[in-house]
């Protein structure tokens, strides 16, 4: 049972190394490289492959090379979606954690490459992966059910729509579980599958992770809403000049605060409920992340 | 062995089914599935799927669902380079085969989500595709090489970068081999794969691909050279407008032709080859994707 600062310590360059030696060693153009290369070394919390990472340990089983590769293609596939995210036509951002975004620096035309390259290197990456075949189609299609039309992406379009109208709670949810709440539930899945866990389990820490997504949105809209610039490394108050529906929007400050702490006890329960069916799970390491979400 | 424009007629409409039916079942946001169905039903040639079903015809295999699935996902991944090519940043094209390009109807930030969702979908469609899990691993690793960092997109960045510099045939070459070969060898091949073919008829297949995708840009440069707007149904005179390297312009127009004609014998030779050691090949309808290619 480990830390979580000791555990994100040790396995952040592990996740940073596999993504940066897959892009060097299957990249056939400098620059779209370099471009590529900038983004994934722009760093970030590195949630979700951490997330993947945390469920094989928190059942201890050692965390091996195709782990690492299937981590590596999720953040890979989160980056991907930040450049194309950033650029002027769509969010029009100009810093991303405390840096110029991919196509301030490398042209937007770049960017829409580094992305598409992005994107495709992480299926290959899987698809290369020192996994069996059954269970490397499982996770490409989990994979890509989570970043394409029926989630990531069916979500950024639904964002889209979302600016200058109202959506309701439910809808606003929606988006969300598709937009964010997608990737997380595949880290959980992936984790799950990755670790040889049961169906029921595999499961329940699908449910922890919908608990997890909407927590992790709800605190992203709150701090867009109350951090400074400087704070965040990144433009704030953006969902406001965008018109976009938030959680604070719909909910108030305070709202969105109830709704943000109720999320993390359903997550932890829904913990408390998988330790129930494995004795052998230990759920501190995944409540910590749980815990990075509360407000200070 | 069947006539050129029979199969086509036959085969397109199947194909076209494919990609509607899965976009239609698999897309979670109705504009998104909107915008990328605009592009799908757009036309085309279907040169690209349409090889992979030759092949498979051609060796007297019937054509089954899980060949459809395949056909459809090249075409899609074909689609989405096309829409994130004309955009502003990159070739800036407002026509394509004809009609208005994916962002002047849909706006720029829902051509890019369209792009990405059909890259994505791609995968998703061969991963759930009726074949067994080895194979579609297989597949996954060739489509993504073909499409991604070393293939499709590294070369759309090359393409980029020989913008308003000049660049040598061989670099001109290889920047083509990656941008539009990549694609065209991976519908040989997975003809190849899924015909059962041996590893040395899957290997001239590549070699075929290699003369037909030299062909078919050499042929391309050529329309752009000397064509009107209304014959090609897409702006012209861009590759001049933005001073690429072209092979009329490093070869002279009847310097390509001669390069064309060349490649298309080769071609030839090569399924020649194909049928000393596949005594059941029949060349006829490969052939006539060359002829396709010869200047009227």
């Amino acid at each position: 049972m480990k830390n979580f600062t000791d555990f994100r310590k040790q396995q952040l360059p592990l996740i940073e190394k596999e993504m940066e030696n897959f892009i060097n060693d299957y990249t056939a153009n400098d620059r779209l490289k370099e471009a590529m290369l900038y983004s994934i070394h722009a760093g970030g919390k590195r949630f979700r492959p951490l997330l993947v990472l945390a469920v094989l340990d928190s059942f201890n089983r050692e965390i091996q090379t195709a782990d690492y590769q299937v981590a590596a293609a999720l953040e890979m596939i989160h980056t991907y979606s930040l450049i194309h995210d950033d650029l002027p036509a769509m969010d029009d951002d100009d810093l991303r954690r405390g840096k110029p975004t991919n196509h301030k620096v490398f042209g937007e035309a770049h960017a829409i490459l580094a992305g598409d390259g992005l994107l495709t290197a992480a299926f290959q990456l899987v698809a290369l992966s020192q996994i069996q075949s059954d269970q490397k189609v499982l996770l490409i299609q989990l994979l890509s059910k989570a970043s394409g039309t029926q989630g990531m992406v069916a979500g950024q379009a639904g964002d889209l729509q979302g600016e200058n109208s109202s959506l309701s709670l439910a809808e606003l949810a929606d988006v969300h579980e598709k937009k964010t709440g997608a990737l997380i539930e595949f880290a959980l899945l992936a984790g799950g599958i990755l670790a040889q866990q049961p169906q029921e389990v595999v499961d329940l820490l699908g449910v922890f992770a919908s608990h997890l997504g909407l927590a992790f949105q709800i605190k992203d809209d709150l701090l867009d809403a109350t951090s400074s610039e400087e704070e965040l490394g990144k433009q704030v108050g953006r969902d406001e000049a965008l018109n976009k529906s938030t959680y604070p929007g719909l909910l108030g400050l305070e709202g969105a605060k109830e709704a943000l702490a109720e999320q993390l006890n359903l997550g932890n329960e829904t913990l408390e409920a998988v330790k129930e069916i494995s004795s052998d799970f230990h759920l501190a390491l995944l409540q910590e992340f749980l815990n990075q979400l509360r407000l200070s």
